[in-house]
């Protein structure tokens, strides 16, 4: 307990650092207890406020309606700048343009995770404005795209590059994406899971050939298995989390901890609403790289 | 333009260093604009994906219905792991309180940037439930808190401290916690800037004291005075933006990069609602590290 007694923020840097002194005083003398060891032992070093490397400009963004998280990635130390999109939305394509734009960066990839069902891909609608972009998606999607990758594809983006992990259960065709090895790629690693593993939980695998046994072997042989201090970036979150990593989800995820029975027991009796947007959502998706296919019931 | 045609993404390796070598030779042929050179030099190193520190575990947590971020910062070399959260929401303490837990931290303060309007500040329900954390405010705010900082108050988590600066003009209390100096001590820095600076925007200025001129002159002499590469993380984004720096700020904010007249004529004439919350929110806000002091009409 952290009882030093001052009721203002000392401004003397001398002052600050006998407070502090006293500090870590009481604190080396506090017995470290054994779910604080656990924690770190699992959990790997946090050493980072985030993935670094001399190269990568990494931005966040929100799609509030659909909860969606789009990931720009880019390679700034390359003279083009070349950046990827990982599951753009149709509603803020301007918005994800306009960063790329206002940051030098020149778009080569709208990636997707998976054929979503909860909102219309974007990766159509950037082509339409920006013809040099190629879309990707999974071969085992389904979906068209101009470039269908497989487990062990890398995409590169300059001098760093995703590579693909199949990791279906929520769809058929779900990969992860994971930031490669080697000099100057991110460390600690980041993977982009889509709906395969969210913070504290996962994608449904009730509807598009959904599967709960296979979403349990996905996320425990191909996410669980990289680095403890590998952050998971999902495609969604409703509870305002932005980040999580592979060792916090092994130790407080609220379903795929379970046993692998009782995983699917959960999955079995989630009584989720239908989809409201799936209708729409999965027909356009499946031909995310090309917009102007989309159904006229789109 | 990257015109590399291929249609599937290589798997052997080979065959990538081959496209990657070709890119090159396309991209180090291109001129680059002076736009680029413009970016470059006002936004400055962007080879980062985040603040880097050894010590430093970062979290940025986001409140939809307010769309508030709050932030928590941690020293995880320390023995303690020391934590403080910024710009707490009350309906989103159990939800930070239980990441605190998970990651093993000790929380220590809880700080807010201002008296806010929009949202009730998590700091007494959080003090409530720990104790022995302290609420932490700007002298200026006229609020109650444990701790009542200044402008260049120092508040200190392990080894790792935020800097007050103060940045009054949203309200006349408004404070931007900044990243310290010193080895350890996140680079590039990170601004917590609540709503005297957004992305692309910056707070109202038509309550609680607020003053368009004040705030003109705090933003630029406070925060765009900060190295370029200066994390900018609001108190609130409404589309969809994470983080920004302050070269992006300087170059693209929509308001702040006008002059102080175009400014002052742009906050007058904003013609936005009444905050629907700041009846509840304000006098509730100013007891803020005493939850049971809240008037029952709140």
């Amino acid at each position: 307990m952290l009882k030093v007694g001052f009721s203002r923020v000392p401004v003397s840097t001398a002052r600050t650092h006998r407070l502090l002194f006293n500090l870590r005083r009481i604190n080396l003398a506090t017995p470290v207890g054994n779910r604080s060891k656990l924690i770190r032992s699992v959990m790997g070093s946090h050493g980072t406020a985030s993935s670094q490397s001399p190269k990568l400009l990494f931005r966040q963004l929100f799609e509030k309606e659909s909860s969606t998280y789009t990931y720009l990635l880019a390679d700034v130390s390359h003279p083009d700048k070349p950046a990827v999109l990982i599951d753009p939305v149709d509603k803020t394509v301007d918005r994800d343009l306009s960063v790329v734009k206002e940051l030098g960066l020149k778009l080569t990839y709208a990636m997707n995770t998976h054929v979503h069902a909860d909102h219309v891909t974007g990766s159509g609608l950037i082509k339409s404005k920006v013809p040099e972009v190629k879309s990707v998606i999974s071969k085992a999607s389904g979906a068209k795209a101009d470039v269908l990758i497989e487990h062990g594809d890398k995409i590169y983006f300059g001098d760093l590059f995703l590579e693909t992990r199949a990791t279906p259960g929520h769809t058929s065709g779900c990969v992860t994406y994971v930031t490669g090895d080697g000099p100057d790629q991110p460390q600690p690693k980041m993977a982009f899971t889509g709906d395969a593993l969210l913070i504290r939980g996962c994608g449904r695998t009730d509807f598009q050939s959904g599967n709960s046994e296979q979403l349990y072997k996905s996320v425990h042989s191909q996410i669980f298995s990289l680095p403890k201090d590998t952050y998971i970036y999902p495609a969604h979150d409703y509870k305002g989390f932005t980040v999580s990593t592979v060792g916090e989800e092994m130790l407080y995820n609220l379903r795929l901890t379970k046993d692998e029975d009782t995983f699917k027991g959960i999955m079995a009796n989630l009584n989720l609403a239908y989809p409201k947007m799936i209708d729409v959502a999965v027909p356009a998706n499946l031909v995310c790289g090309y917009q102007d296919l989309i159904p006229k019931s789109c």
